[in-house]
């Protein structure tokens, strides 16, 4: 009697240090699904440690839960058949390999730009604050990045123009989420 | 070109003491919702506290965080259109009157049922140990549990049968997510 939702859902996480691009791409890419006539869903885990992760630090331990309970939240949005874009560093390979295995439909996309490229950026001031001792345990400076071995995308950010990552992206969620239907691409 | 969702989403919050059948409630009205073609997902604190909330203990403070996690998760869902129903005490007024504030659409649902019933029921036997001191800070032993003053809808779960508390539950959830189509109930 109710019409359901004719996409699949599925969590599209892009991992990536601070200031590769995560969350431009996330947000221009839901803009695009969204005109698509998709279901989406940003969980950005800058703004997800001002509610859901408001007590957890920046620890080993704390980045593992700020991952699981982010990976939570998304595994329930995706059943439901909500495409999920996830802008967070999860910069270990366990806890992406653990995302995984517990989200149904998981795909992992590697921004991807060199540590001085992000650092010139420094959008939102960080690298200069570690640099000047006023940071401590800041992804890729002190903390490690455990680069993705094989992401199911790589957006070269240092190389490709935002539109041209938030392209490859949206290619890859529609041809995962269509679930068999032809949807015409702008 | 994607057909979306023909019912809008709310979240049900089930408020009760333990054993006052929040949970029968919350899963017997899935089944029954989703066999009338809505989108539902239950969140119920006790498998929650084994998730999301697994760092979280009883005190006050740790009550109130739980509901706001839970809260914030199911006002995520309940803006993609689901219907949520959420099975959690959650005890106190003030934390309830935030939760209506904060999601979209809010029914608060009294699951009704003095002690004496549920400590009589006592199905995870939480009572029994409560009374012989193996627990404490239990809700309406040694916590207080503040009824709901004007809830949405009441389910006197001492006089009326699962069932019919379940017909009121989802008669109240149709007529608020059917959004103006004619749903014809079983």
């Amino acid at each position: 009697m109710l019409d359901v939702y004719h996409h699949r859902g599925v969590t599209a996480w892009l991992t990536g240090l601070s200031g590769a691009g995560k969350s431009t791409i996330a947000s221009a890419a839901s803009r695009e699904l969204l005109a698509l006539g998709f279901h989406v869903e940003i969980l950005d885990a800058d703004e997800l440690r001002k509610h859901l992760n408001r007590d957890l630090g920046f620890s080993r331990t704390d980045r593992i839960e700020n991952c699981r309970r982010i990976g939570y939240v998304a595994n329930l949005l995706t059943r439901q058949g909500i495409v999920v874009l996830v802008a967070a560093i999860a910069p270990y390979r366990l806890i992406r390999q653990e995302l995984r295995e517990t989200i149904g439909e998981f795909l992992e996309i590697y921004v991807d730009a060199p540590l001085h490229v992000c650092e010139s950026r420094d959008p939102k001031g960080l690298y200069r604050k570690t640099r000047r001792g006023e940071l401590s345990g800041f992804t890729g400076v002190d903390d490690p990045y455990e680069e993705p071995l094989s992401p199911d995308l790589r957006c070269t950010t240092e190389r490709e123009t935002i539109l041209e990552s938030v392209e490859k992206v949206v290619n890859l969620i529609v041809s995962v989420a269509q679930d068999g239907r032809p949807i015409s691409l702008k």
